[in-house]
Parts: C-alpha cells; sequence; structure tokens
C-alpha cells in the first residue's frame, strides 16, 4: 500500500515538471531545505526535526540545472524498481544511474557516490516518502530477542519468525521494518537497548528477556534508520523503551540518537525518533552506590571530555539536573565507565542491575 | 563434550604448575611461537599454520613473571567460566581481571584489554583449545540463507531454525558454531560467499538461493571467526565453496583470508581457513566479456595498487598465471571494479553472471 502512495507521488513529480515545460514555465520542485539553520529541536514533541524553511531546484538555472537532472534521474530509477517490484541499495542506484539515463542517454551522470546521497534525501523530503518505500535498502544492523513474532510477506508468501526461538542469534533487524512485514503477538512489556553486542549476548544467554518479558535489542553500536524505526514502532505500541549504554561520549550519543534524532536524519525525525526513551546506565552516580565500580572505571577520552563539555551547553540537558551532575563528575574526574565492567565480579550481575534500575525507576530522563 | 576437555586441560595446566612448585623447579609453560618467522604457508595443505618453534614461558624470570601470572589467572577464569556454564567477551573477561586475582588478592593486574589479548592467545596455543572452548564470544558477523536447519541446544533446550524461512533477514552467524550447536538438513549443493550485505539482500530477494539451491551467505566485509569456521564447517560436508568480491585489494584479502587462513589466525589455521575455495569474480577478465562494465569501473586507490603489487610477489600466485594476469591489468589500467557494478544494467543481473560463471567453470583458484 505504501509502496503504491509513492510511486504515486513519483509519477506526480514527473507530471508536474512536465505540465511546467508544456506551459513554458522553468520546471522546479520544492524540498524542505536540511541546512543546520533550517534543524530545529521541537521541545514540546522532543525530537529533531526540520523547521518552515523550503528551497526550490530550477531546471532554467546554471547552478542548479545538474542537480535538477540528477534528481530527476533518481527518480525515474526509484519509479522502475517500484515497477519491477525489486529493491537496491544505494551503491547499486549508483551504478544504475551511473551505467545511463534510459535507452536514449549514454553517459555517465554520477562520478562518486557521495553526490547522489544528498540527491535522494532531496527526493525523500519533496514527495515526503521515506528511501524505504523507494525500494532503496539501507544499511542494516542491530538484533533483538523477546516475545514477539515478525511477519513478513515480501517474498509472496508468508514466513513467520519467533522471536522468542532464536537461540544464540537473535533475529537480525532488516534495512525495512515498514513494508510488507508485520510484528505481532507482542507479548512483552517493555524494551530493553544495549549498545554493545556483546552485552546482549551476555544478558540473552541468562535468557533475560525470557525472565523480564522484554524484548532484548542491541543496535550493535550506533543505531541504523531501521533500528531506530523500530525502536519507534514499539513505542508506538505503548512499550516502555529503556536504553543502556557505556557512560561515555559515544554511549550518550547513541541515547540521545535513539531519543531524540539526528541532524542527519532530522528531515524524518518524528518516524524514527523516541523521545519517550529513558536511560538507565551505565551512570557516574553508579560509582557510589556499587562501590567495586571504583576500581574499574577507566580513563576519559579528549572526545569524551570535549563532548561532556558540549552536551552541558544544550538548553535540555541544563533543564536536567540529573544529566548535569554526570556530565560534570566525568569532567572532575576524567574518568569513563563501560557497562562491561558491571561483569568484575559477577558475569550475571549485569542483569540484576537491569532489574534494580527499572523496578526502582532509577533513569535519567 | 568439547567444554569438558578445556576443562581437564586448564586442569592439567594448573596441576603441572602446581606440581613443579611442590618439587622446587621452577613454574613454566611451552606455547608454539607466534611470531612472524614462525607462520608458514604449508604448499600441500594450502593454508597458513605456525612451524613448530616453541617458546616457553619461566616464572622465575624477570622478563617473564608478569606475563607468566596473567596468564595463569586468565585460564583461572576460564575455569570458572566453564565450571559456571556461562560466556563472556574478551571484554568482560578483562573487566573479572581488573576486578581481582581472587578473594585475597585486591590489585588491578590489566589496565589495557590490549594486554590480555595476546595471552588469552597464548593459552588457546599451549593447551591446544579455541577460545569459543573457553566459553570466550568473539565478535559476531555476518547471515546465511539456505536449505538448512540449525539446531541450537545451548539454552538447555532444542531450538531448530529453519535457513530456508528467514525472510528478508537470514540467519545470524553466531561466535560458537562448534559448541551445543548443529547444522542438519543440509540440502543445499554449493556455499555461495558474497562479500557484501547489499549483494546478500539482493541475491536474497531473487531466492538466488533457493532456485539454484545453495547456502548464501555474507561475512558482511572481512569474515570474524565464526564465519570462517562455519565455512570450514560446510566445506567439511562436501560442499564446494564459491567466493564473490570485489575486484579490488579489500575484496582479494577477504578471498584469501577465507581460503587459506590469516597472519593473526594461524595458530588455529586448518580450524579457520578453506583452501578448496574457488574466486568467481569480479574480475578484471570480466571487461571483455561484459562490455557494460567498461563504463562501471571506478579509479584504484593507492592502497589497492600497492596490494596489488605485494600479491605479485607471493609464490603462490606466481604459479597461478590467471591471478598473474588479473594484477598485473589492475596495476596498469588503474582501475578497480566492484560487484556492485553488475546491477548497473539490470538489478537482476548479479544472479545470472555467478550462475554462468558457476555452471561454466570459470574461477580462479
Amino acid at each position: 500500500m505504501q509502496e503504491k502512495a509513492a510511486l504515486k507521488k513519483l509519477e506526480q513529480l514527473g507530471k508536474d515538471v512536465v505540465s511546467e515545460i508544456e506551459e513554458g514555465k522553468n520546471p522546479r520542485f520544492v524540498t524542505a531545505a536540511r541546512t543546520r539553520s533550517n534543524i530545529v529541536f521541537d521541545k514540546k514533541e522532543g525530537y529533531l526535526r526540520l523547521g518552515a524553511a523550503k528551497e526550490e531546484r530550477n531546471f532554467i538555472n546554471v547552478a542548479q540545472a545538474k542537480k535538477f537532472m540528477q534528481t530527476i534521474a533518481i527518480a525515474a530509477k526509484c519509479h522502475k524498481f517500484l515497477e519491477e517490484d525489486l529493491h537496491t541499495s544505494i551503491r547499486g542506484l549508483f551504478y544504475q544511474l551511473k551505467f545511463s539515463l534510459g535507452e536514449d542517454v549514454d553517459e555517465s551522470i554520477f562520478s562518486e557516490q557521495a553526490e547522489s546521497n544528498p540527491l535522494i534525501e532531496d527526493l525523500e523530503v519533496a514527495i515526503n516518502v521515506k528511501r524505504e518505500e523507494l525500494n532503496l535498502n539501507a544499511t542494516r544492523r542491530g538484533v533483538l530477542a523477546g516475545n514477539m513474532k515478525v511477519v513478513d510477506t515480501s517474498g509472496g508468501e508468508r514466513i513467520e519468525m519467533d522471536c522468542s526461538k532464536t537461540g544464540r542469534t537473535g533475529w537480525s533487524i532488516p534495512s525495512d521494518v515498514d513494508n510488507e512485514i508485520d510484528f505481532v503477538d507482542i507479548r512483552a512489556k517493555y524494551v530493553l537497548v544495549v549498545e554493545k553486542d556483546a552485552i546482549w549476548q551476555r544478558l540473552n544467554e541468562d535468557k533475560f528477556w525470557k525472565k523480564e518479558n522484554c524484548i532484548l535489542l542491541t543496535p550493535q553500536g550506533q543505531a541504523t534508520r531501521g533500528t531506530r524505526r523500530l525502536i519507534r514502532k514499539l513505542a508506538d505500541k505503548k512499550l516502555p523503551v529503556f536504553v543502556f549504554t557505556d557512560s561515555d561520549a559515544w554511549g550518550w550519543y547513541i541515547y540521545w540518537t535513539i531519543k531524540t534524532g539526528s541532524i542527519n536524519l532530522a528531515y524524518i525525525g518524528n518516524d524514527v525518533a523516541t523521545p519517550e526513551a529513558r536511560f538507565i546506565g551505565v551512570t557516574m552516580s553508579d560509582l557510589d552506590k556499587y562501590k567495586f565500580l571504583n576500581k574499574l572505571t577507566i580513563k576519559a577520552s579528549e572526545v569524551d571530555l570535549k563532548r561532556a563539555q558540549e552536551m552541558l551547553q544544550y538548553e535540555w540537558i541544563k533543564k536536567h539536573k540529573e544529566w548535569v551532575v554526570e556530565l560534570e563528575r566525568m569532567i572532575k574526574g576524567k574518568i569513563k565507565l563501560e557497562q562491561d565492567a558491571l561483569q568484575g565480579p559477577n558475569l550475571t550481575f549485569v542483569g540484576d542491575y537491569i532489574k534494580e534500575k527499572i523496578s526502582k525507576e532509577q533513569y535519567l530522563p
């Protein structure tokens, strides 16, 4: 259904351009400006999104003609992919474009993939579709397990995957979690997002997701588009989302990206941000509660300290005293703490820690 | 069963040290030297392995006492993990060691994880076990689909996963593919290893593995220990292994690592190398056969050219004229070719290309 909608939008874009040509007008299309100045933090909703500024691309314009042509070429290719009912990666699109613009045109228009990425974003914003709806696969990464089933109908048959029967491996989160896929029989009570795959494996071995009846998910580092989107979809089903990362610059970045979205994806902010997410740790204040952690801290890097300083300047952080305390403590002590450190005395303590944090509602906003 | 064997070997190591102390001897253990000079290419078998050189570690030795103590500490921790029947990552082991050597000892012995990695390898070699048998999880990466089932009994119940029912996602290859896991009902006829996940997704959408009855596997870049080991195990079941990568330095490195193993893992060479593997492409000679590819080459990087020059010096390469021709052509033309380029005219051509290469046996050794 969504694919059909994308097809119609692409066709409308083409029809508009043709009409303008026939009417003797300068063909154009309008897209939201994706410049830094047009990225706003929506205080009410709690995520990064684009502001009201628009940009017009004109065909008869020395500076814009090439980009205009390239964007229309991308639209034509995506239209073809949708008609063929086939997916490819951005790299695949790049080679399709490099090969030719069509039967009559025989020239390479893109020499570097870096040229095509921003144009795809232009198109996504201009016609208000996500690249996944244009049959473009993004990088995928991330795994989950829990009491939930996935129904994938993309291959012409109905494949049902039970995320409680995935053994040591878990279910891999795909690039597209919206089209021809459904998440059903969700009996889990909350979503636990753990930064590192190694910690996911540790908790999975302890059957944490089974005992606690949660969906145990790891983005395996920074969350991809697909993983962020899936977390958003699970939050839409009223599951609380808890995030568990290292107490360092990278861990915080992973948390904030899941929670508020990111500058790069501000143009689809509401689809990939989960402002309801809460941060359960590890935190600097854990050092007071769990004394053994004091011998397991490691030296903060310059990046960590610089990032902590930057975060202290954010309006949003300033409002939340708990985060200010965390950041100042890291800066003062020049130390950081990894989630792996919880395994120091006892491998299974990681799960105990999480259970206590959640049951006592000891989390940061 | 294998875990039991590792437990006994660790206990024997401990008993030997205790005996030596009781007899007033200098406690020691012997491990194979993992220096470059002791890494040999086994011409008969076709993989990298360690030579005969041994290294002795002594406790009463100013230069070796610290390392000796650390290795014994690692052995003790792994023994504990095996007794507890719990797994962790090397990072988890690092924190366990950092926390303490035992109840009576309260000092941090490892300040950096870089110190513990080579010691784990020492232990693996000294008692001839793999880290997976010591309940240490390595990084995992890689996905497959095909007519095969996986039986995972590690969680105390029997979980059966059907690799032909994994929809768009595939089955994630775990760190350990040897213990409490089995691969059954293998009806596929060969294994196709494709470098990039994007190409795997393309072929999976085309149901390539179903139509051709193969196991479609991607290491998602360089193959991990687990993925290399699984490819070896599938080759042991007499399935031919074909590798499909870019025609560039990174692609070749991925191929050679799967085929002959690597310097880093020479100490477990025969377990992770698949000398039977064949290279199906993409190749420089594809430019003659598939004319459209000539407009889809990209500029070779300095790294690619340098690597190609190095490969030309290898004895093994010199013997294989096909590889010499490939490498010289790349160096002369200063171009490389990506597997994604096959999608230029037609997204589904990738599968046609592979089918033709395999049916006509057009592959490199």
